[in-house]
This record gives C-alpha cells, structure tokens and sequence, in this order.
C-alpha cells in the first residue's frame, strides 16, 4: 500500500519541487491535504480524470485563473476566490453550476501551512455552494519562477430549459441593475497592499451568486443578461454590453450604490469604483416592464438586498457609456485604457 | 464599436500589466490573438463562459496546467503539450474529448511573437484534434513572478455507454502494454536543456491519444484500465496501479520499447527511461485472452505502431512493481522518490 516514511509538516513544511514530480512526494500531497479537503466520492477515484453523472441539458464551460496579490486579504483568500469567480462565471449564462476542477501552480518554497489555509477555503466554499471539486493538477516551479499559488478553475454547469442570456438580447428601453455595492473587492486588495487603514475594514464581496440568479430567473425568467463586474469594474461590463448589442448606456451616479467608506477610500487611493472590481456583485438587464419584479426578487436574497436600478439601454450608434453625474451633467464611461488594478483577482 | 488605436504588434510587442487588466488592451489581446486562432462560434460568443450543446451520456472532466520549460522544444511547444495532455487525461477515463477551456498565466514582457506561436500551435492541435477550445481566460502577473507563460487546460468529454475503465479493473493474470517508445519527451526536454546534441534529435512524442482508445476500445470494449505515463514515467503508473487495485506487476526490461538514442542520452544525463515523461503514450491492462487482440489493434494506429506487451499483474500482497532485468534477476521499481525532472510538462 503507498505509505508514507512521515506525514506532511503542514506548520512548518514548504512546497519543493518533488511535490510536482509525479512521484511519492506528490502523491502524498495529494493524498494529505488536496484529497482530505475537497473529500467526495468522485474526487476520491483518483483517475486522470473525474467521471460525472451525464448532465441533462446545454452544458456551460467557464474557466479562470487566479493570480490575486495577496494571496490572503480582509473578506476571503486566493482560495475561495477561485471557487467563487468560476461559479459566478458560469451563473452569468443562467446555467447551474455542477463541478469545478483545480489546476495548482505553487512556487518552490511556499509555506505548506499556508496552502493548507487556501485549499480549506477552497473547500468550505465549494461546500457552501453545493458545486464539489472533483479533479485536479498540481505543478511546482522553481523560486522566482511563480509567486507562492496561482489557481485555475474550471466549472462545468447545466443550462435550465429556455433560458438564454446573453448581450443581443439586450434592446433599447432595458434598465439595467446591479445587485449591491459596488468597488469592495478591488478596495480590500488595494488598501491592503497600500497598508491603508481605515476606520472599519473594508472586506472583500467574493461570493457565490448562483442562488441569486435561480430567484432572478424564477422571477423574470426574460432576464436579458447578465454580467459580474470583476476586472475592468461596472465600465466595463456596460462597455462590452454596449459593443455587443450595438446600443447606449446611460447610468446615473446617484443611483449607483457604493459604501460611503469604499468611496471615500477610492479618493484617497485614486481610483474611480466604476473601475474597481466586485467579486460577488452583478449586472442585469431586463426589459422595462419586468425591473420592478426583478428588483423586488434581487432583494429578496441575501446578496442582493442592496440591489439598485441604476440606468437605461438608449439608441446610440456609437454604442456610448455615458454616465448623469450627481451635478446633472453627462460624462462618458469609456474603457479602462491602462492598468488600474493589476492582479485583482 | 470596439476599435484600437492601432493593431497588436505582434512583431515586436510585449505582454504588459494592461493586457490582464479587464480594459481595452486585453479586450484588443483576446480579440487579435486568442480569438482570431482559436476561432470557433462558441468562443465567438464572448460570453463569462461557453454554452454548448447537450451531451449525452456520463459526462468526463480533467485538468493540467502546463509548466513546461523551455516552452520550446524539439517536437513542439508549451501550446500543443496543453491540448494534447488534457485531451489525453479525458481519454485514459474511456472517454471523448468534446470541449477544452485554455487559462493563460503571462509574465510581463513576453515577447507577443512567441504568445502568438504558442497559441497558433494550441489553435492548430486542438483543430487536428477535433477538439475545439471553447472558453479561457488571461491574467498578467508582473516580471520575475511568472515564467513566460502557464497554460492550465481543462477538457470534458463523454462517456460512450458501457465503458468502466479503472484500476478496480485490474485482475491477476492481466497483460500489461504500452503503446509504444519510451522517454521521447522527457528526454527531448532534458537534452535541451543541458544543450545536448545527438546524432539524431529526439524529438518530444506530444501527441492527442484518443482516436488511439476508440479504436482500442472497439476492439477489446473490456479494458481494464488505462493510463498515460507522463510525470513519474511507466514506474509512477504501474505503482500508482498496484496501489489501487492490490495486486503486484511484473514487467520485462526486453520488452519495453526504448528507442537507442533515448537509451543513451538517459545513459549520459543519469536518467532511467522507466521514470522519465512521456506525453504521446499510453499503458494499458486488460485480460490476458484479449491482449492479442488489443496489441493488434494498437500496432494499426499510428500512434501504436511500436506498441508491446511488457507484463503481467501477480498476486502480491505487498503491491510492489518489479522487473525481469535483461540479465535474468529481478528488481524493484519504486515510486519515484525525489525529483528527477522538474517542469517537464
């Protein structure tokens, strides 16, 4: 049987390069801190892969990767981010997320206590969720080649029976709506890496949505679209909607809900929260007639009772963001032109 | 409409912070590079994820994420390596790969030229494949915390009815066969990295396996279970094997195909073929009254043309692995213990 001279030194053991070699050292790994945590059956088979009960419907396939500096910040960790950004992802289709696999890149030397911190994380959201981890990959590189974990999630979901979200959808007269505060993610990572304090923490939102989009869709199952405005910010999720369906926006400030301490922190920091990133917020649109409902339902769940209706789809051949500010004036939202927020998330 | 400025210099230009930004440079990336390569109308979509239509049957999910280095090397490149080892992994589980997802991790200052052939190659094996990419995902991380670029792939696949291949499988008296030479790629690798020549160059055997399982499938549906040696090499997936399913393997030194030049340069850089990665090879079990069959079937794909029997599954209460040297003793092959290649896929 494969058996181990010690176990794993989770206090005070560090990643080395055996633990991607393919041979007992990784084996180990796997069997002591992946597999313990994530622990299902499916998991458990330990193949090259994972084999799932067949899905009825249209699949969704969602992936990303996380490269978020910290690893740890106020409100959540690289670990959980990852489970929470794929789920949203494929959410965002109207889709249920089903499985979610996990790609590690870890650098040589990297305190093993700390990758236990993350991948328990990763684990208690996936169980939060209900959306399991069912296979997975780790690699090791050499020190300076990497920068402690970098994790890829990929979720694969089902699409409920006529539903069918996405940018054409949208038409002139849509008001759009965002499900809460916007800007806390991006300023969690951002004071934290500047060592700003402010006089209550700032957290991060990550979140699950995919409960709150089965009450959206239950309630307006005309949903129109929707999308999580992570890096980029609400700019530019209005931006890509706006290029796709080929309309306007217009959105007023006043209406958008941001934290009073969140904005007093972007002033401070310089940044604009339209830019900043959310990771457990998203935006909706919606036929007119339908907002109410779609508000009323928002509010409802738990991550949405701050939800707001914060503009209109116009006609507009130049497909513009524009933005009414609190002074009753219009400005253009263009694109983020450079880098505002690297490795947010 | 969305429009740049100017066209990506794919010449000259470099990966910068902005392209990971969620603005306009990496909406411009994905649109001139990813997009224009991978072309396929799922990912035309530009959705959070991919919708895709029905499968039917048990569904199968794996993930690698790739770490080779150099990311160029004799017989390929970091980009086909991630198409063909996830294509791979869905196919060692009896499965058909449908749909891959493709997570880029890029170091600040990649040459763009070299991102542009790296995703030509990807576009181009996952075309010969069958196997379209149907969604990723790109992150920029600052100079000196990456290393050129990361690729995690992650593939689902379906099940055809009534394919179980698994270790459980795995009976005393089993053949054991391998589709073919031993060692190309892990010695590919290595030889270029220790800036060895040969007479001949050995080329990395990167190639997709699963036009290779259907048809070992139609001809012996009752495999047992199949896996492909790549990190760790034959000796991680005949222990990983015993391990699972209890029982002992006996393998033949004569009978392993090794092509000479890899012999030697495994000589030369103190390497055992029996450790060493393969990405284009598969190992197989099955009953010994189909191993005829199943080796016939093998030698008529192309991709097993050398393929042999190399062992047998004993009764072995301990599970170890051992080998029939070419002098007629017996000795153990172990798990790999330390680390003989790092970042060799």
């Amino acid at each position: 049987m494969k058996t181990y001279t010690r176990p794993l030194d989770l206090k005070n053991g560090r990643v080395d390069m055996s633990h991607g070699s393919g041979g007992r050292a990784m084996a180990q790994l796997i069997d002591e801190l992946f597999a313990r945590h994530f622990a299902n059956d499916i998991l458990a088979e330990q193949g090259d892969g994972a084999v799932l009960p067949p899905a009825h419907g249209r699949l969704v396939m969602a992936t990303d990767s996380h490269v978020v500096s910290p690893l740890f910040f106020a409100g959540g960790d690289i670990g959980c981010l990852a489970v929470h950004g794929t789920i949203n992802d494929v959410a965002m289709m109207g889709a249920r997320p089903l499985y979610l696999s996990a790609g590690f890149i870890l650098e040589e030397g990297f305190p093993l206590a700390d990758l236990q911190r993350i991948v328990a994380s990763m684990a208690a959201a996936a169980r939060e969720a209900g959306v399991p981890i069912v296979t997975g990959d780790t690699k090791v590189v050499e020190a300076g080649k990497g920068d402690g974990v970098f994790i890829t999630t990929t979720g694969v979901g089902v699409m409920p029976e006529g539903i069918d979200l996405k940018a054409s959808n949208i038409k002139v007269g849509d008001k759009i709506l965002v499900s809460g505060m916007l800007g806390d993610h991006g300023v969690a990572i951002m004071s934290q890496r500047e060592n700003l304090t402010f006089e209550t923490t700032i957290q991060s939102d990550t979140a699950a949505l995919h409960t709150l989009v089965v009450a959206m869709l239950e309630s307006v199952p005309t949903l129109h679209a929707l999308r999580d405005p992570t890096r980029g910010g609400l700019a530019a999720v209005l931006n890509e909607f706006a290029h796709a369906s080929g309309h306007g926006m217009v959105i007023r400030e006043a209406a958008i809900p941001v934290r009073s301490e969140v904005a007093a922190a972007c002033e401070l920091l310089g940044l604009d929260p339209l830019y900043v990133a959310n990771e457990g917020k998203l935006v909706a649109y919606c036929a007119a007639a339908d907002a109410d409902a779609l508000l009323a339902a928002m509010r409802s769940h738990p991550l949405g009772r701050d939800a707001a209706i914060i503009g209109e789809v116009i006609a507009d051949e130049h497909a513009f963001v524009q933005m009414e500010t609190a002074f009753g004036g219009r400005r253009m939202v263009d694109w983020l032109n450079g880098e505002q927020l690297p490795r947010i998330c």
